[in-house]
């Protein structure tokens, strides 16, 4: 366990960082698909776009990490993996939602999370176009915006049926098994919003929204949210209700564990 | 026809408008449900959730068009319809998205359209939270963000092929039929985005999307977004290619005639 006042140098650290890629990704969106250096680095696999953007980011962050602590690891989308045994390991996926950010939808965000001894400890979800960044570690969570910093708070929910939940996009994220289980539980909900990636994460840690399911997910694309979900009463678990492991995978993440236990019914049979 | 100076006006008091709306509506976006005064208006229907928000916009734009333009016509979504008639009558959505409103995505809009002579001749597709508006009719169209002004444009797209396409849901909007063509649409675009309501168009008339496609839509839905997109050089028909009427319906939103037509080739056989 990091000690207080560990956390607070670490969690400023943590805001300067969400400056440094915000600095080198904010002149590149909505600049032309030339300038952005668009590619798909998905091969065969169907198109999965990066760009100057993704890989600049990234690079100052790790710039700046090995700068101001050439101990700590590093585990990023784009550059992979260096000391990922480090006591104090950073996961950075510098641009979560690339195919937001290259539409023009400012629902893309940066996720830098933060793992002590292999666990998430510290992480920010930060939105520079609009100016947020949703923070949190085990002390709390809060939203800074501008100059303001308020306390974020998940909300009750008592039941799926009240709830308001969210994936990114069935189509392509969910296989068959898990496009019936997520039709099941929107089907059961009151409100389900699309099209969203981490920025729902923030929404559940917010209290806006109670429950978000995604699947095959990597490292970088959760272990950010976990702390400030976490810090602001929330739960990320796996489909089968276990802590998320190191690899991400199937994950829901719920503010009222009624709700989350409900949801994790009707996804078991596509819990892998 | 309007002329030059009188368009100019109209353009400055619909900013004005902007104003009034973001007033009434931004201290109630991410507010409690309590506070927000959320009901269902959906019934049998399902739900379909209204705010104090949409309600206290539209009747503060209401009140500001009165004031101003008394002989001037309103139709909007929450209040009716008021001198539909009239020579100038204004057509507005305060909140487009309240689903998204009320979960805290700020990818809603407030949409305020002005028809002539029953044609839509200006418009504004307005996002508060973030900052920015973006404001169109025959001279042109541009987005405000704080101080600043740049023109909008559409982008060129020769196919469907490397297009950029976007729907809010459509398993909520899309009936089986339209569903399917939608589902060949998606399969032949290169990305695909979703849960964008207007802000959708308007990313279109910025260049960033080539085509979005939405069925079910009211006047209010749409009529603003025409001059926006058609001042950006871009294209709004139904899906059967003709001009969208009084009553909104299945639309095609799209920056390039090339692929609008490709398009509509597939969407052909859902068209109503």
């Amino acid at each position: 366990m990091l000690d207080a006042s560990r956390m607070s140098e670490l969690d400023a650290f943590l805001v300067e960082l969400n400056a440094v890629s915000a600095e080198a990704i904010l002149p590149l969106f909505r600049a032309t698909a030339g300038d952005q250096a668009l590619e798909n680095k998905g091969g065969a696999r169907g198109w999965d776009p990066v760009t100057a953007a993704d890989r600049g980011a990234e690079a100052a962050l790790r710039k700046r990490i090995a700068a101001r602590y050439p101990d700590h690891g590093v585990i990023g989308e784009e550059y992979g993996d260096d000391r990922p045994d480090a006591e104090l390991v950073w996961v950075i996926d510098p641009i979560d939602g690339t195919r937001a950010f290259v539409a023009g939808l400012p629902v893309w965000t940066t996720l830098i999370g933060l793992r002590h001894a292999g666990r998430p400890v510290l992480g920010s979800i930060g939105q520079p176009y609009i100016g947020e960044i949703f923070i949190g570690h085990a002390g709390g969570a809060r939203v800074i915006r501008g100059d303001t910093s308020a306390p974020l708070r998940v909300r009750p929910c008592a039941s799926l049926s009240s709830a308001t939940i969210a994936t990114t996009d069935g189509a392509i994220y969910l296989d068959e098994t898990e496009q019936r289980a997520w039709g099941e539980l929107r089907g059961s909900a009151q409100n389900a919003r699309l099209g969203c990636d981490a920025y729902a994460y923030a929404m559940v840690a917010a209290g806006w929204i109670d429950l978000v399911v995604e699947s095959n997910l990597k490292a970088w694309d959760i272990d950010a949210a976990i702390p400030v979900v976490e810090g602001a009463g929330g739960l990320v678990t796996t489909w089968r209700g276990e802590p998320v492991g190191a690899h991400g995978g199937q994950v829901a993440i719920a503010g009222d564990r009624r709700c989350l236990d409900e949801a994790l019914a009707l996804l078991s049979r596509a819990a892998k």
